[in-house]
């Protein structure tokens, strides 16, 4: 699209904004963290509304990679609770590091790169979990649950 | 929230949810970047549709933090443009490194970690824009824009 189709788009959002006062700390105190998959609407999916959740989104939904996020939601801002997705049908489960070096040319920037895709969707779960609760900085205290997301039903399930 | 309180908001989800034959690659070819800020519906404030567009989300929308993200995106899944905002309001304009660094108890791996907080909001954007379009294993021909997005108003204003 282009720059003025965006702000078009964008005046119709305006037009119908409603939440200008919300506070800056979540006032559900959770984290959602999810793959960045265009056919994933993350808070509506959980029942979340505007200001309730940090939402953090990357490739794959990869708990590594969301980490600095994560500490600086704890550490600043209040959240205590960590709500991690990933989700059927993810581009994570379909290469590996070495094909997409490949297509990148195998330069150095490339092999630099952990791009962090998986094989199987549950373990993804189970192991992103189990590295936040064990990692040394995330808050002890932080109630941390991991399921699977079904982009063909909008249904999630708890898997950890 | 407790775990039966998301299943119990995600079948009101599923009971609405219509839109389980979507494509895996981003019908727009493109990449929304912005902050995990609860304030913020990134596909919405930009008049974006489930299956549009991937959404990539961390603390503050930083680029650098997102790179992952946008190379799998692009080499796997075709999207040729990347529409980035960071907001007014934004906790990553609020401290430092070594503020956070000492939260955490100036542990090593509270060391090893760049939070990437920053000091001026439209520079910081102008940053991002800047190390995406000269990144080497950035598409060339990818069409990068750089907004600020108000949380007052949910206006955007494009920048870079």
């Amino acid at each position: 699209m282009s720059a003025q189709q965006y702000a078009n788009a964008n005046e119709k959002y305006v037009a119908g904004f409603t939440q200008g006062d919300l506070a800056l700390p979540p006032s559900k105190h959770t984290i959602v963290v999810t793959c960045m998959d265009a056919r994933i609407d993350p808070a509506a999916s959980l029942g979340i509304n505007l200001g309730e959740a940090h939402v953090i989104r990357n490739a794959g939904g990869r708990a590594t990679d969301a980490l600095r996020s994560i500490l600086v939601s704890q550490q600043l801002l209040g959240t205590k609770e960590i709500v991690l997705y990933h989700h059927t049908g993810c581009g994570m489960l379909t290469f590996h590091d070495e094909d997409i070096r490949a297509k990148l040319g195998n330069t150095p920037e490339a092999q630099g790169i952990a791009f962090l895709p998986f094989g199987d969707l549950e373990q993804s779960v189970k192991d992103d979990v189990k590295y936040l609760k064990e990692h040394p900085l995330v808050l002890k205290e932080s109630k941390i649950s991991g399921w699977i997301y079904e982009v063909e039903t909008g249904r999630v399930k708890q898997v950890a």
